[in-house]
């Protein structure tokens, strides 16, 4: 692909940003440029419930949600046959060369976008070059756009190349809710896979920079909490309300105070509330979104443990009932020294890159661990890569955005190493 | 109307329930019973922007919101010259009957609905009888169907009497927003009212029990805050955000704190709140609909003051910015004895009720008080009557429902006071 | 007495304020007064566990505390015979005048200081004047010193007059803790009182005016939270610690919030709290004491049912343990209208009295509502007087203080209504 | 020492906790046993303002809270000429021991208590054995006694010793308050140390453990907030009170809440909270004793600074004033390598000794930071050594106690590694 191609294909995703689960143009999209690319190159292209291990998908939205955003996709004219593969939410695709005898590789990119809206400022780049966001509320603010754009290009650049073995580009769907990678771990497409490469572009890392290796993913689960309570007129019976929002609102004062812990880094966020009806109405319904994580497992569980304390509690003292769904988890993970040591070595003839980082922590969360996990535990290797890229804002911010050069960066970085990897 | 009517009007209106400003249907049907029923008996008609004095409506909703009510009431199949007169948000009707030399009567009606969703409990008569709301998220939950009914039956009542004078029956939309009743009072249609009723269902009187006389409205003030901090990574970056959510918990838990006071009862609801975008991501909006309310409107303003102090001071704590809009207000207002005498009188010989209280306190608010210190200003005289009504759950609650034998109380009543105040 | 021996009684007992239980000095020296005074007149001096029914006491402080007070009063002076009949904290007196035959009269004034500091700017009058409180932490900022003072005051006065009967003046500790009322009403001196007068000074009345009849009193309820949590070093390991002042401070939080009730007036106030014993480690213990009241008993019980809820949930967010204790409760109670009349015509030709107002609402608390509902529930009648004084400060603030000609007016209002109640 | 006297000295300590700045018969006792053990031996023995920096002194208690310790070790029976050097706060001594030439080492052990109350559980050892804590809210919980016991036991043994150099112990009060350790490091003494040992026991450690160099420190800031709003009767005129408790509640919710950091670990706690004067009166004034800290100097200010504004808005909140005082702060440190491997090397061959760790990360705050960074800028080196000890219960807690075993392995390798540090 030209540096052209690149551009214009990321500029096309990041226009029609799709949440978890609802990534019906964009999955369209891939299937369609690969085949557009590779035709008969694939060994095979594996999309929608045929990628994945659907019983295992988490956080999946409801019928109205993925319907709106599947008609919306067809409004936007992509291949129906397709699209049809993908109804109920099974999104994501598998993209599988054959070259030969070898090692298999994978590759796995995540594809979906965060449920956020795009600045408006005409000095955020998208604005001013005119491929803002043209779904409301959604943004691609994680760089995913780019993701995908890679998986295709370095698809394309090893078909080009000698590598010899086998190749597998996992496009995932729904890593934002931590929802996507314990499905596409769990496929069978991943059960033969003998190195595993991940890789996301920013994390504070300028363009010109690899990093092979990063490590320190905490661990997080995603919280919902429903509160129930009892409505009144809130002029005539204030006393016999039993007030879902003040429950609400005491579980987020305190849920943001749970201790922090010796063993190292936590979190928890209220990501989303809402609650009540009107004004005049005492609020008999509230609810939560949130998540936790930890730097391990176990700090994640501690925090879980706490914040359902703090859930029930809140529900109690306000006289609510509270449901309570822990939704969707991941474990942390590390690169293996084997994979890092070849990214580095690649990376360090990588055109462009001026700077090759061996290790560095992430403090966030990916459910690219999933997958590392389960290639780890069939004595395979794994690692992940951070290709550096000059981002205004930060990540999920409404400015984010990436600098479309490092996208090539990522591509030939990979490429050589899956290259590398293959028999010689 | 026979009694058949009457309930087969208001189960219709119930199955419809719309809330303010979005009363399409509901102003549509009112208009085309009272055609069908008075035709060219009515002195005048005025519907819509001709209703009211459209620059005073509060509360009013945005275009799509608007849009979207008006789209659905095309499809329920209303008369579309009526529809069209109502665009934008004016709903709401005036009918005017003239009937010789005599004072001018006006009798105001409360048309509109909640957003609340409406019980499913097989118990709930709406759902046992098939009238329950066709409108998810709304609920005539405080009986403004009933009141609709109760409007244009004793408008039919009246013209079927020996009244001599003028009635006006006022059918004023966007109550529970307090949105309508300034609109109302500002039009040329209240300027010549000479004595003024204002009714309402239930308020905890069983049937069969007229209350001439409410007083004790709770002057009220509608209030929305919307914070806006900065969104970032909330696993990287928890520390880059400035988190609106705890802004708006943080101002929750603070506003239903402010202290009590000795002069007389006041209220405070967060009644609607809203923040955040994603579970992984700090959020950088939250919004609170909230209203107070106070004895007097010393007490309102008491309490307005204090929930400017804890907003503003709940987003300086995360570094938020809030933006405070005092949406809408009401006064207080008191009943004049002369027309509670008559009421109470009128009310100790109609049929079905056998308890009449003078004078009772309301303890919630209504901006029918808009209307009835606009006409006590003038010279006239008001009186807001209760029609008690068996109402299963309370008011604003999803098993509100009301006796429907009560309507009928509710027009005898009425139609018999407005008679009496006629010349003779 | 002289105008001067009634400011310098007043004004000692103002530099000695003693909280409740501790009233030994204040205790000795209004018995020392009596007996100067009024000597061998007097029928009978009831003292210490003599006047009050013990067992019935609440709110005793400890033993430490106690003895504190009874070593500063032994200091001080006072009678050691007096003070040893006090020791343990059964303090309060009632004096006895019999004066042939007649009805038994009871004047009740209360003589217990608060544990607040009074202020030190020397415009306050007690600073200007040198008698401000000699006892840091403690002050008479309610006014039972003039109390006190118009106890004495009258006793002599009725000595002096024509009055035949029964006068019996109950001197009552504690009465800022709720502790004092049920004591003095569950001894036997009470029993045989036909006619009972309580008197407060002040409460927003200015000097020159006498409320005949205060009634509204709000019943009250002292609740006391101990929560206890489990210390951890607060930088070392902050998750093993329970955290007592997050339980206090989230309770705190919610009791403020507890809803209005639509049936009357509710009140709560977490008037003291601590915890914690050292900035580097986790509290183990807090503590919150606190009040609630209501326009009505149900109305309290509302709030005290609320509290527990309140208490018990936030103790449980933080995994602490709390024990709960209601500590001392006073009901409501309504004055007579016989004796209202006759404080209200008897004050309307008291010198330096320019209004009288017939009932009033305090919209406080007050213990003295279990003699006024004893004396009530044996057939007798009650009336509780206000005394108007131009306070400075509000009751209970830090520049309270009395207007002293006030006191001349509560002993002549009060003195004529006894004689008038006597036989003629 | 014999065993014998090591632990009764550390018992007889353990009886008398004395908080920050408050060492007077802890100091007293040093100095005795001091001159009783060494006598001419030492050089010199600065006592008082003669071993400190006096005007760097921070959070020092007041005169009424020094005074009552001062004279409760004077009834104790400590000797008066010490007593006197010590007056107003100014403890602490440092012992110096000249034994010709070669390099200057420093040995820093702190000596003061916390105020926390000691468990009465009979299975604690200091109840079971008879030296629990005389003084009530007072003790040794975080191993203090044990530091004073070694410091002693270390100069005699290397007074006995082959040493060639000059030892100084400096025995540095306050700690637990971040007060003592910057007026140490001022202090001329400091000046001309080449290697600076400081030592502690416990920090989850076992018995036979020690750990030479350990890092993590947590830089520390102590914070105090006062509250001040208004007071009001609480049933009469709650409105007109500003309540410092609410902002004081308010405060503590969000102090927990503040956000975590990505850049490391970071801490708050509210230690010691207050407020109030009695249940019926609305709270003018509130206090809240905090501490914040940060894995780096950076996050500690991150985390004052977010401290300030909460502060600042919750007393905003509630119409209150706050002072705000940052009373003592704390870098943090590293050891030198070269220490490091000494120390290892010592406790290799050290009896008792069966693992020794290099390097350990702390997680919690010590002021002894002031004098490593103040030894290493001078151009000479400091190393932390930990001792482990078996302790029941965690640090700061009520059942905290040392395995007096330790108090040895901690004697023997520090004089070890003096001896090694001399001149050869």
């Amino acid at each position: 692909m030209t540096a052209d191609d690149l551009v214009s294909l990321r500029r096309d995703l990041h226009r029609k940003p799709e949440p978890a689960w609802r990534e019906f143009y964009t999955t369209a999209r891939i299937v369609d440029e690969l085949e557009a690319r590779l035709g008969d190159d694939l060994a095979a292209l594996h999309v929608g419930p045929a990628a994945i291990a659907g019983d295992h998908r988490m956080a999946v939205p409801d019928d109205a949600e993925l319907t709106h955003w599947y008609e919306r996709a067809r409004d936007a004219g992509v291949d129906d046959d397709v699209l049809e593969r993908l109804e109920g939410g099974y999104t994501g695709a598998v993209a599988v060369l054959e070259r030969g005898t070898g090692p298999t590789v994978g590759l796995r990119v995540d594809i979906d976008a965060l449920p956020r809206s795009e600045s408006d400022d005409p000095a955020h780049r998208p604005v001013a070059e005119g491929f803002r966001s043209e779904h409301d509320g959604a943004m691609h603010a994680c760089g995913h756009d780019a993701h995908a754009t890679i998986g295709i290009g370095t698809l394309e650049a090893v078909a080009e190349s000698d590598f010899s073995g086998t190749l597998k580009v996992f496009f995932q769907p729904a890593e934002e809710v931590v929802g996507g990678g314990k499905p596409m771990a769990e496929s069978e497409h991943l059960q033969d896979v003998d190195a595993l490469l991940a890789v996301h572009i920013g994390l504070d890392h300028p363009t010109g920079e690899i990093v092979a290796g990063i490590d320190g993913f905490l661990a997080v689960a995603h919280v919902e909490a429903a509160f129930t309570g009892e409505s009144a007129h809130a002029g005539g019976h204030p006393e016999q309300g039993r007030n879902a929002v003040q429950a609400m609102a005491t579980a987020v004062q305190n849920l943001y105070g749970i201790p922090r812990h010796n063993d190292g880094a936590t979190r928890v966020n209220a990501g989303v509330v809402e609650g009540g009806s009107a004004a005049n109405v005492i609020p008999d319904e509230a609810r939560i979104v949130a998540e936790v994580r930890g730097e391990t497992t176990e700090l994640m569980e501690y925090m879980k443990r706490r914040t359902r304390r703090v859930l029930r509690s809140a529900a109690e003292m306000h006289d609510c009932e509270v449901e309570i769904e822990i939704g969707a988890e991941a474990p942390s993970a590390t690169s293996d020294q084997a994979l890092v040591s070849i990214v580095a070595d690649v990376a360090d003839d990588t055109a462009g890159v001026d700077t090759v980082l061996e290790r560095d922590e992430l403090g966030g969360s990916e459910d690219a661990t999933f997958l590392m996990r389960a290639v780890q535990e069939n004595g395979g290797t794994a690692c992940y890569v951070g290709v550096g890229t000059d981002h205004p804002g930060g990540h999920h911010t409404a400015t984010f955005d990436v600098d479309e050069d490092s996208i090539q960066h990522g591509i030939d970085t990979l490429a050589g190493t899956i290259e590398r990897l293959g028999d010689r």
